[in-house]
């Protein structure tokens, strides 16, 4: 239990952090806190704390904490680790975000770090960009700054955790990937706990100081009418793949999860002209 | 084969109907008309004729006629009634209709009308209307146009297919209803071949006899941003719908369908805020 409530505080701390410094980039805007509980007697009890903010150069993010246990439903734990020989009980415990910038010239961005527990346990996690006018430079120090906890972690990491974000970030119906990737860490679970811990915060660490550096470095770059309208149409590809494919949506739905939590990731104005 | 060109023909002919009527309502407006044809060889045969017009009165609305034939995949067909008896082959042709109209006074609508044969053959379609400010009067006259002639087709007919309308629309994940319904007719297979297709024209035809008297009648009311703003949220409803719950959507997408076609039905300009 006393790794539970660690890694619950360092996710914390992580939302904390990541929200004052998008505070400040922002320049004036603010985060607005709704905190939340479920209470006990239902399929999920615990607590969270969604984080938005409609700022200047931030249009729409949205950093969400949650702290829950609960016992899957007998359907949902077949296709759960660990689930069926635990009748179904599960604690999980994670930070997401979705960034969706007012300059078109900005990516968009997705992380998401989390630990669940049923009879077994493992961490997932990564990041991934969605640049609606890539810059090479950004989208390799987005990836270098994935590499690096990766490379620390053992040989072949990186190249399996962006090889499923490459084949996860896809849209199928379109032929089309959803940005330039990044990584897409699941299951994760080897013999040494905090060594997989390491790799989950140096994700996190990473996506923090590339991301803040391209927010940074984008954010008064001019653009025209023309780069906004692209901007909005490709935001329809986001809110496909989210309402489409993404797991984290179904899981959050199929667990009986905050809907306006869970649909924090939709873009704030989005066109299909 | 005789009845399937005769369907064909009439099918496509309301496409027309329907398309001309808008046009006239518009004032000025022209549908942009596109055909399409899937080589044989593919999964999916066939042709179709999408038709979009985004106009004043009429935001954006898409109007798709489709006449296809082929193959189900081994594992969709288990879900189809006849399939698997017929190794998977398949022909059906239908039209679809969502209108996303400018004056957030008029209510969107969605009507389907269709026939699939396997080995087995069946009639679907129904229509339903969404408005954002609803107005008793118009909600009456949308109910009784889809009552009538499911009143000629016999008693508990309509009760049938308008409690389906109220199940199928809905969002569990926000336990809202889409709109305000209307009929849902699907599997519509009994002894008479001519019956239930008098049932599936006079669905399309009460459908746009009293759409048509609704737009008309609501178009130059007055409104306020405010009313707007309320109609491009309550739009992101109608996206999350089509994308998490929509059949027709994943069967669409299951069948290797026109992608374009298939998301025609997405609103123009959507806010989450």
């Amino acid at each position: 239990m006393t790794f539970r409530n660690d890694f619950a505080i360092w996710v914390k701390d992580f939302q904390e952090r990541v929200t004052d410094a998008f505070e400040e980039i922002d320049g004036g805007s603010q985060f607005e806190i709704q905190p939340w509980t479920k209470p006990e007697g239902e399929m999920l009890q615990g607590h969270g704390e969604m984080r938005v903010m409609r700022g200047k150069v931030f249009e729409k993010v949205g950093v969400n904490f949650s702290h829950v246990h609960g016992t899957f439903s007998e359907k949902f734990r077949e296709k759960i680790p660990g689930a069926m020989e635990n009748n179904g009980k599960f604690w999980a415990c994670g930070v997401s975000l979705v960034a969706h910038t007012a300059n078109p010239k900005v990516p968009a961005v997705h992380m998401n770090l989390r630990r669940i527990e049923t009879s077994t346990g493992w961490f997932g996690g990564g990041a991934d960009l969605t640049p609606y006018f890539p810059y090479a430079e950004d989208t390799k120090l987005f990836h270098d700054a994935l590499k690096a906890p990766c490379d620390i972690y053992g040989a072949g990491t990186y190249d399996t955790y962006k090889k499923a974000a490459d084949e996860y970030f896809y849209l199928p119906h379109r032929d089309e990937p959803r940005g330039v990737g990044g990584t897409f860490i699941e299951g994760l679970s080897s013999d040494d706990l905090m060594k997989d811990w390491a790799l989950i915060k140096g994700t996190g660490e990473g996506f923090f100081e590339a991301y803040t550096k391209i927010v940074n470095r984008r954010k008064d770059e001019p653009f025209t009418e023309a780069d906004r309208e692209h901007q909005l149409i490709r935001r329809g590809r986001y809110v496909e793949f989210n309402l489409l494919h993404d797991r984290g949506t179904k899981f959050g739905f199929e667990t009986g999860g905050n809907t306006e939590a869970i649909l924090m990731s939709m873009p704030p104005i989005v066109k299909w002209p």
